[in-house]
């Protein structure tokens, strides 16, 4: 099967990014030579109007679409089609000084000055009024060009407002999920500290000691964003009802569930900053494959688009470090990998002030086309041109991994464990990694989905087990499923409430175990964990353990794995529960990596799932497929400074060496893409 | 001599804890429960109310006791004795929102919003007026019932609170104090950065660059503090003149002079949560031996209450470790080694939710008693009930070591040493620690104690010195007192104005030194001291000097040891002058822990104070004593993961293995009790 | 060309410093001793009122003037002048309650409490009356004092107001600048972020996403200081038009474009709080020598005033640590060496309270003279009497460093290289250190002063090229002089906008080169960079490069260093073009230290610039001259705690040992003074 273009008229994978004439309008030799070298960077596509509001609107119901006109046709002429922001990622200044109550409060209700971006209320009827008028207008205008193939929601949606309209919506919200106070103040476990709440008008204030709370608050923030968004969406969709829409995420950006934006867009975009040669480049690979697959998962599989990347720096990281030569290639290569059918820029030129004025653009303040980094968008743009019969391809995985915002949001409002930040996210890109390294397609989702699909499941930390998902894990495995599970599981409802009797609470009879304590870590304590002989994977030798160990009592389940000391030396950590025809795998402790990669590779291999190539891949090389069913199109990617050798099955060579005996050679950083009969 | 017990009524230790059944009101089930698993664990207390005045008066003037009468009753009927607490830990929703004064100001003089606990302005005539209704009606409910042992005042004070109400007050706190503003401004030394105050009302922020400034609204705190105590005691001494008062403090909680508030309670409590395994345990036990020791001197020796502890994992620590098996036990013991009369938990049973759901409980989410913490509480249960004789009786100390609070405040508010937060307990808890390893028997106490009934005081850094202080430390010398003072002592006066003329100020004489200069080191500085040949306690060789060097010039003291490099080469470093009958210490410089091992171990040895056991102690293995004067309990316990052996007088094993040959062998986290004639 | 002294009375290099009888008044017997300690330390001044407004006017109009004329008459006796002092730098609480707009807004534009120090609004029109209120009556009553020799402005002017009059006033700023909302909008490139000001009165917060309105608004805050500078002097030269004017400087503090203030005061003065003793105390030496020869070139080589020093600890340090015996003479010459016609204290006494009561004193609080510090000081007033003649000769440099405020502040307010704070001071200093290293005589100048007068000028990161000075320096070029630029120069203009078409922008020419981009490196990073062979310098061998490496393009330079490895091996890192009768050197990378010393150090040799002894100097002795054209004096100072020894030309030894075959012999800390002809 094969999904169709982002557009109707798209036959090319979307090449292109953030172009700003708004910054140049004085510069008519700029704009001039803008698109001339869009044609020499393989440029296909343009997104206007992220942030143009104050030059769109200069004063209250004044428009001026003179400029815009003239981009349009500009780039119309020029080939180049276009994607068109609503302009409500930031305010005019105009609008904070004449209705502040659009500004923000921060936690403590004190309003924000004007400035930044991204912080408008999403509540405020203003701000929604004048979002709603200004879309309006650029749907009239627009609708009909030929060169308009896309809606770009306002941009990177995020933060928080503690708003006297955005408490009282919050309270509202409230009502309508628990009806009464009684029910409220159940739920919120409020007698604890005397936090009874007896009038809905007290809930004025996001009390940290309240965690369930806190995860509510998320909820709403979540659902309010959504709300503005649909509020923006109204007139897009009545005024311009065939151009599809999408939104700019931002990984597994914390404040936002992604998934429940998801279903009102047509495509899911995302921009991708990792860090590159901050660490040995295929962990960062791995985490951005992650979340790759998240996107592409997040719309059953429909292409994604990869909205905003640089080809050199990014500005605002810690330490800005240039991408190496083929870098940008290869992880450009990697999004369409791994579903993306568009490779995007922020931004197409640099802007001469401003707070990003260093970020990575394809034009840069040399402002010619002989830089190092233009040659290299050049060559991505003449690579996606040889990959043109990938479009609508998609991946088909047996193996999902569950990353669940609703999980991270309760187990970071817990004390209780440890005080690591960002302890969930990393949990569940370890065990990502070790299928990551053996080309294992994956399909990262939230814990809502069906699993019916899959052959494997794994569910690390989930935390938090909200109605029916107990229930679903339990069908998924009785009917031939393997799921595995981890430490820090089944802890508490979907209220934050514990789950009374034994955690995993309802997935004690899955799993066949009950967790009876769990021993948190110093940095400085090791315990460690050793196979069981003739266990089911054929598990050898000891591994080290940090951070929880979980002491497990089966209850029905098999033991694998042990410790080796300390007063629960004998006490299993490993367990596998075989029910029905599937079986659930619980592991009690952090484990370190290799154990990862040899459990789930093991696992991985007696189910025989889909991998993008059947053969064992050398370390830091990484391979992902896409398909339409009938033909198959293998990327190979290089993630390291030396040249790997992978066999693999024959095919026409898209991009990259031809084999020799069956090797494919990959240059340093390189990538290969082969296109073969399925 | 035997106290009486904390109630005429309680013939036990008592063991138990922070009971809520306001929480599980819908659930019957789990309050019937309740019982039957306290009578399994041995508990025969709980505390019942903190934090519950939500629930008693969920609208203003409408009370709610029936639960609370149940819950009496139904505890009385197990043979549970009940301690009342006074809500007043944490303010209804309600309350915080119809009269806002009650909620605190921060030092920039913001309201903060409702939430959170502990946090109520102590001024506040409104919180005075409810909290002294709430209380007199529960004293008038509950006074004559036969389950009804102790009051629990709120829980924890602390905190501060610069409303416009708290200003004033300290205004006039301080006009009490000083009578004229010329007279603070003197006090205050206000010419310095023109602060002079011309006006009561200008003293309206509390400005860190006026040290004394700080100092005395720690005072103004504490005493307003002690203000509200007195306002929630009064309907309680008037209607129920025959139940003793406590209140649970913290440790050495910085904020609060708890030496100020033991006069109006009949006994102290603490709460108390060591970070047990985050350190070599000896190190725990030592810092946590010392607190004990303080609480017991705090009230001449009666016992306290160990108020508040877990059985398992403290959850708001950054590393939540659980307790390993007998270290619960252990540490319980301990508290009673200590001068406790009480093992009592926070709390009974967890939570479902709230910020504190995972903190250890005895009842944990497993809701049942096969749990090895359970079975850890319940085998505490059961050895309290063999140490019944030890109720009352108290420890003797000959040596005293200072702690006080006012000198700590005033050493933090300098700027001019090093910025290193907590250094005056440390170094304290570090002279403490080297008589703790000897098992001498030892008080804390604060500088305005009677010194007269110890052979041996030790007063590191007594930096402040407030009137009459030096005569005391003076006389005690002249009358046959060891004194061991140290560098940073005697550089204020009450005030916090530098005496002048050379330090330590008006304890020149008694030491017999002048500290001429002080040389304040780098963490990478290393020095040394060397002890002089033929000094009269056989110390030898050089000892390592880190952070603090005094240059001392001996005015009538013998030099015991001197600096070994740097310019200071050959100046003293340790004195000691002979004045009177006794004898005054002087240490220069923060010397290697071995040190003090050595010096406070061979000064305790030539005087003969009362140690616990008269034999030398393995590395880690501590000591403790009661006694009634005739019979006496030694407590031998041992902080290490291995055996150990300690050999001591023949007497009635209460607790642990019988002795062979004269050993007392203790198990790995073990311990013992004999009860000895004395 | 010798200078006049700071006031034609003053035949001695000043020695004391701040001195505050205001807070002994009721200490008469103080007041007695100090001028007896004063005579016995060699004090010659006294810098009086710092601070004493409160003292001065007690309440609004009522002014108490008696104690100052005490104090003047009192001094005047005992030989000792007054640097008089206007009170400006404390607010009194007074003050501040009657006027809350005294006291500033924070950047969120709350209003400060009073308290602390430093913090008046210089905009605020009733303090500035105030001000010149109190300045007038101190210059009317004192102007004819035969003590008064200098005015000393305030106190250390620092921080920034974000009250509304500020706000008011830096929008007419901006309007004066701009004129009109469309020049400032370009400027600022507002239309990135939509961050566009459509009227003068949006512009009310300070928004750091908009990096070149955070570099106005410190342009602003200096003019805003000067302004109100200028309100304190009108009245001071109106009334007393003979006596001079100072303020007391604090290094290179970030906030405030010190070149700005000088031109309106007849000195500069500057405080040196050096952290001693923390790193090898040449390296500190180097650092302090930097500002010392920054204040110098300030005011055209006029002999600046070392307001403030300490001769023991630094009481605001992290660790305070006390200088070292013979450190504080050692550091007083070497402010005598490098221009100093004064070494002045904070403070002569210490206070008895107040936040600085352990800052070094000459008088502490033994409050005699029998105290090492005390002797070290009447030994630095000793030596300095020694020295009489070095009074107003001064050091010409063929060598200027830039240092330059605007430069730093664009630098510090962009984002895309690293997050380092204080990078450029720390690059400039690491420049300078390796003439320090050599005895070269160094102007430290900003980019606006003339360089016709120097044969070399070395200006690493000249990040910001204000209009005109890529023309100077094309032209110093051009007419012979060797410029040395480095990586992160010629980014940006005036306004903050990047040139375009190639960095460094508008010096391109000048340096013969681009810099077509830039690596910045993590910290684990390391690069190297070797010498051609055959280079002009004779360079040898490879250097280690770090943080930066920027890839440059000959465009008519020679190369003379490129890069190792990486995808840059090859590339072009070091260049010299020559130009003129000129040559200009180009460094492309952060190279080690030794580079630096072995770079410049050549350059310098080649070019036979004025060096303070035509020696090496062993590591950690520092050499520096003054001269009157006809004599000069040679200080050489040894920062090691080693004797050294040092071949110098024959001259009259006015400090020191007399040499012993053309070597002089430098005790450890040790300095020497020689006279010798020019």
């Amino acid at each position: 099967m094969r999904h169709p273009p982002i557009h109707p008229s798209l036959g090319s994978i979307l090449h292109g990014g953030d172009y700003n004439p708004d910054q140049w309008l004085d510069r008519p030799d700029v704009l001039e030579a803008d698109t001339r070298l869009m044609r020499l960077a393989g440029v296909n596509v343009a997104t206007v109007g992220v942030f143009a509001w104050a030059t769109l609107e200069p004063e209250e119901g004044v428009y001026r679409f003179d400029w815009l006109d003239e981009t349009f046709d500009r780039l119309h002429r020029a080939g180049v089609r276009i994607v068109l922001a609503t302009p409500t990622g930031a305010k005019p200044a105009w609008m904070s000084h004449k209705y502040p109550e659009i500004r923000r409060c921060g936690p403590d209700g004190r309003r924000e000055p004007h400035g930044f971006r991204h912080n408008h209320c999403w509540t405020s009827p203003i701000y929604r009024a004048r979002a709603r008028e200004i879309n309006s207008r650029l749907a009239e205008r627009y609708g009909n060009h030929p060169a308009l193939v896309l809606w770009h929601l306002s941009n990177e949606y995020g933060g928080y407002c503690h708003c006297p309209l955005c408490m009282e919506a919050f309270q509202g919200w409230l009502r309508r999920r628990y009806e009464t106070l009684d029910a409220l103040d159940k739920a919120w476990w409020t007698r604890f500290w005397s936090h009874t709440f007896t009038d809905w008008r007290q809930i004025d204030f996001i009390d940290p000691t309240i965690p369930a709370m806190v995860v509510d608050w998320k909820r709403f923030t979540t659902d309010q964003c959504v709300d503005f968004m649909l509020a923006e969406i109204e007139p897009l969709r009545r005024i311009t009802p065939d151009i599809p829409l999408t939104h700019n995420m931002m990984g597994t950006y914390e404040p936002l569930d992604y998934w429940r934006l998801a279903p009102h867009l047509d495509r899911v975009s995302w921009d991708a900053y990792p860090s590159w040669h901050s660490e040995p480049e295929h962990r960062t690979a791995a985490h951005t494959a992650f979340h790759c697959d998240m996107y592409r998962a997040m719309k059953g599989g429909r292409p994604w688009i990869l909205m905003e990347s640089t080809p050199s720096r990014v500005n605002w990281q810690k330490v800005c470090r240039s991408k190496k030569p083929g870098m940008h290639r290869l992880a450009s290569l990697q999004a369409v990998a791994h579903g993306s059918d568009a490779v995007m820029y922020f931004q197409w030129r640099a802007g001469r002030g401003g707070a990003e004025k260093y970020h990575g653009a394809v034009v840069d303040h040399n402002a010619h086309e002989h830089t190092r980094v233009f040659r290299d968008v050049a060559q991505v743009g003449a690579d996606l041109k040889r990959l043109e019969r990938v479009i609508g391809t998609s991946t088909a995985a047996d193996v999902a991994v569950v990353y669940d915002w609703e999980c991270r949001w309760a187990y970071e409002a817990a004390q209780g464990f440890r005080a690591d930040p960002n302890d969930y996210p990393a949990t569940v890109i370890g065990f990502y990694r070790a299928l990551w390294k053996r080309g294992v397609s994956v399909d990262v989702i939230n814990a809502d989905q069906d699993f019916s699909r899959y052959r494997m499941v794994v569910a690390p930390m989930l935390y938090m087990l909200r109605p029916g998902l107990a229930e679903r894990i339990d069908r998924f495995v009785e009917e031939g499923g393997v799921f595995v599970g981890s430490y820090l599981s089944g802890l508490v409802d979907e209220n934050d409430l514990c789950f009374q009797g034994g955690f995993p609470g309802p997935l004690r009879q899955t799993l066949g175990v009950v967790a009876e304590e769990i021993d948190i870590l110093y940095d400085h304590d090791r315990q460690s964990v050793s196979a069981q002989p003739d266990n089911p994977l054929g598990l050898e030798g000891s591994f080290a353990a940090t951070r929880y160990c979980e002491l497990i009592r089966p209850e029905g389940a098999q033991v694998v794995g042990s410790y080796d000391a300390d007063f629960y030396a004998g006490t299993p950590a490993l367990t596998v529960n075989r029910r029905g025809r599937g079986e659930a795998w619980y592991l009690g402790a952090r484990l370190e990596e290799r154990f990862q990669d040899e459990m789930l590779g093991r696992l991985a291999g007696r189910l025989g799932v889909r991998r993008a190539v059947d053969a064992d891949l050398p370390e830091g090389v990484s391979a992902a497929v896409r398909t339409d069913g009938e033909r198959s199109y293998l990327f190979l990617m290089n993630f390291t400074p030396h040249p790997q050798r992978v066999r693999t099955a024959p095919g026409t060579v898209l991009l990259g060496n031809a084999p020799t005996d069956g090797d494919l050679e990959l240059l340093p950083w390189g990538a290969a893409v082969v296109e073969q009969a399925r």
